[in-house]
């Protein structure tokens, strides 16, 4: 049984290295510059764009990610994907799907009707001897499907096909193959999304705040108050510490590695990090303490994983996709390896009755509400120059320096990006109808 | 019956010249910059107003056009219109109608009073020794009212009023006066809104878009795909070609000469313009093209004709009002000389059952979703430097263009304006409350 | 009985020097350089936070005043207001209270707790050994408590305690104090809120509009129009003049002594204004004027008392607490001393049945359309400049001096206030939602 109160093998006796880690100077600042100009995202990374069973065979759909307007398509299975953005006049293909074959895809208003598979102006429906044709295209994606998941890598317009990494550059690090540099004796090897038979189940839906306010909110260790009256925890009867500190200097390790996932690993439920159960001060103690254990990293561009949660045998994955400076689309995803058929149906009824509701709602609801609640302190830029952090924000700010060291690129909002101007008159037309901004693109409904 | 194929003359083997008509390149654009800078639209020109019916006696209303506040007030039949600020403190006079006689209208919040044909200030209700009273006075504009229609002179507050022109230089160009010059074998002289026994039936609407992406639209001749499914077209089993090209280098003609219109004139169904009835690449090919046929063209400040359309002996005159620089009022009409009471009775059954639902809703409601899905490319100002135009584009090259060199002046948003200030609380509370901004003032209801 | 005729005692022959008071030049202009530039308000200012019932025994809320975000919090009937903004991650600490003492005030996000009584950072509940503790904290600010009212002394960070000023300083004269210096004839010394056994009663409720606008519509004498179909004016057969203008250089006196209110006293309803009963250009004339009869005066930061208003023995106060650059919350208070349990039920009977429905909302309710009328004019801060005053508007020119003599701060907006961001995603979304924004926090709801 794994729900156990946590293993702790040595006492810290001072925090001062891990103290010292927390600095957040302008010294330290300046080494995140980049991290603090990313408010529309990093691009040139693999982002989670829609679930396979969002996008059925020949389906057409439009998203937005770091500010790049995409669309859709699939076509005998494959998905393809590129900029929803009309050469032309600029309007959005997805916005009223139109294909006369399986290699092209037409623009509903004039016609131009763009290669699937390069981008190139192949012909124009009601046009077909213009000098434009075969001189222009628009941008096409690099598409990776696995477990349930469409990934796509959003690059800027000149980045060269051939330096597209691997998708696994920019998933978090697997198991059983980490298990010996990232050892920890009390669960079993996280599956992973690559993993063979590994199903995925979750959701995904808009937040109001920045992308990076969601991630730190992400594998933030010393928000536990938040998550103290949850369903999922009391019904666990589960007893939370107040806290858990930083107590060695290793406590986090990042890597960096050529040819893999960048990232950091926080060892909790280690000795190196340390259970809070009383606050002399405020004559607070908590006795019992009995919770799950858990153990969280975070991987370019944004991705959490939560190893041994919400159940054994299951890891949890979270993306925060910036769609515009101030909206990302959350992603809540539980992946397990079922080998049969019977496993995979026990799964999905739990999913379904208990890590749906209560874990993927219940308990991370409760995070959605504290990245709005940064949002404002946060929306001019300012905010991280004027934050106080404490000695349990060494993972933000280790994060920041290493996202400002291995990034790909910092994304600009690209002309006629939805959310690039705010209070347009359609945007607000569109609120008054009660349709809030966000992810996907409106279909035209005549 | 008009609804024939189109006679075609002559066939064209190069499209060279209409092909060096369409370039955008930066001397070209060079030549439009007027146009570029006219987000607010061109001032000093004709607009229309409000239809005659609404606006009965006695009765107030208020209007923006290309950020210019106006009030409306009928008097024993006339039509008066002046700026709709206070010169006190700013109020709209419309926002609640305050008149003594039927020389002026009053302020509602202090009284300043305003003769209704020059403006003057000719005394405040409840002071009436103030020095102020007679020193100053709010702009006047201008009104002719024709066929059903209230026409305003929307003017720089210090536009002469002896340069005002007549309304006719801003309307489309008449018939069968100018059949000599622009003859069409294929129907007869379309009527005109000036004509005696005109009556003019249609709507007018808000559309969330900047007007010159409207007007361009109205005119462009290459998006009849968004067309296909309207049910005007498949209930008259029209079969559409899919495009139409430029093929000869009078496919357009333009006209600037002083006292008149200036404006340009498309030859549709004439051999200037050639039907695509198929793409090869795409392997689509139509056949028995069997359309109604019409002829385009567009004057200054923005106004469509769209001869024999949507039947013989009538006309659609359509007109792209700036509001603001991201909305316009659509406006829809279609006129008929009526000479006999049966004639017109027959017309107004015929409007409400097919024109007004197939035609100007059905038809035409295509246009108002394409205008949108442009707008937030062009939003910024830079997407005509982005745009990549095709020869069918020649008639917005040429319009450009010409707008810029026979405009009157480039409107700037008025202090006070609706949506200069897009996101002030005001609006904002009003879209709480789900009323969109658009056109007319909201009065105040206690 | 007090709703008679006023009395005149004298009648002007000249307007000439109250005339020269109301040139509104460049360098009258230049006089109130400060207040053209307090678009979010004064600070190191007293204002009504929220009326006492609104804040039970350890009840928290959270307001904005100035875009000071404040949390105040009552502990054994003593309040106290902290700024509401955790110094760690910004978030306001009412969004979801967490209180584990008397003493202090936790942040529900992290656990930060501060001290009630100095803003200390006392200790952070999971992290009790962080060294940030007693090294930070926030601003607190000074709260009085009288007849029903919570005041709040809101001021800038540096702003030091030992100067904040008594909050009779930032209240209206009192009588029978002032009888000697400001008689009035016409009736009984007004009450005060800090009258023993005062008692008042009021509404307060956010206006979208600057809180100038908003005060300066409400000393203004010069709108008597607005109110002409008032319910309350026509239940009563007041009969209203068309105006009142002043006719003596002592229309107004203004005082500014050390150690007390700073502010201006309007002598209406004496010799120094004359009712203006014909406006002889419109043909209209009022007889037999017949009303009640009143006296305002305001205060700094804007604070205006109606004597003998809506009856005898009560007082009318206002606020126009400035929320944002563009919303208010406004204030409207009426004051009585109430000896016996009798006089109390009495009153409260009367302002539920006449004094609520008929002035504070059919009456002002006219005042706060007005003020919404004028925002979009002033809305760039242009508006001072351009709008033409007369020689009723001698007040607001007054006015506009004194208070950029008499001003202890511009209030700047903090980092993080509601509507420094006014589309921003979240604002937007909760539109969307119908929530319009306002005074209060929306309190977290899981």
């Amino acid at each position: 049984m794994s729900d156990n109160a946590p293993v702790r093998r040595r006492k810290a006796t001072s925090n001062q290295d891990s103290g010292s880690l927390r600095k957040n100077d302008q010294k330290t600042q300046s080494q995140y510059q980049p991290y603090k100009d990313a408010e529309w995202g990093f691009i040139n990374h693999w982002y989670p764009a829609l679930f396979s069973n969002e996008l059925a065979e020949d389906q057409v759909e439009g998203i937005q990610i770091c500010g790049v307007q995409i669309v859709l398509r699939r076509v005998d299975g494959k998905v393809f994907a590129l900029k929803d953005q009309c050469v032309h006049r600029g309007v959005r293909l997805s916005a009223k799907p139109m294909c006369f074959n399986k290699e092209t895809i037409s623009c509903w208003y004039h016609g131009f009707t763009f290669n699937l598979e390069s981008g190139n102006l192949d012909t124009i429906v009601g046009n077909p001897d213009d000098k434009l044709i075969d001189t222009t295209g628009i941008t096409t994606y690099a598409v990776e499907e696995i477990s349930g998941m469409i990934f796509v890598f959003v690059r800027e317009d000149d980045f060269p096909d051939e330096d597209v990494p691997p998708l696994s550059h920019d998933l978090p690090i697997r198991f059983p193959e980490s298990s010996e540099e990232y050892p920890h004796p009390l669960w079993p090897p996280a599956p992973s999304l690559m993993d063979e038979n590994a199903i995925s189940r979750g959701i995904h839906r808009t937040g109001e705040a920045n992308w990076r306010i969601a991630c730190e909110n992400g594998f933030d260790n010393a928000h536990i108050l938040v998550h103290q009256d949850n369903t999922i925890v009391q019904s666990n009867n589960w007893v939370l510490p107040l806290g858990i500190r930083p107590v060695s200097d290793d406590c986090i390790t990042t890597f960096e590695e050529e040819g893999g996932p960048k990232g950091l690993m926080q060892w909790l439920f280690t000795d190196r990090w340390e259970p809070i159960l009383e606050n002399k001060k405020l004559g607070v103690k908590v006795a019992g303490v009995n919770s799950r254990f858990y153990r969280t990293s975070v991987v370019m561009p944004g991705v959490l994983m939560v190893e041994n949660w919400p159940e054994e045998h299951i890891v949890q994955y979270e993306w925060y996709v910036p769609i515009t400076d101030d909206t990302y689309e959350y992603w809540e995803v539980l992946v397990k390896v079922c080998a049969t058929e019977k496993e995979l149906k026990d799964y999905e009824y739990r999913y379904k009755t208990v890590f749906k509701p209560l874990a993927l709602h219940g308990f991370n609801d409760c995070d959605l509400y504290a990245r709005e609640a940064m949002q404002d302190y946060y929306a001019d830029g300012t905010g991280w120059d004027n934050e106080q952090l404490v000695d349990t924000d060494v993972s933000a700010i280790i994060w920041r320096k290493l996202a400002s060291r291995n990034h790909r690129g910092i994304a600009k909002p690209a002309k006629g990006s939805q959310g690039s101007i705010k209070s347009s008159s359609i945007r607000l037309r569109n609120i008054t109808d009660g349709k809030s901004p966000g992810y996907r693109v409106d279909k035209i409904e005549e």
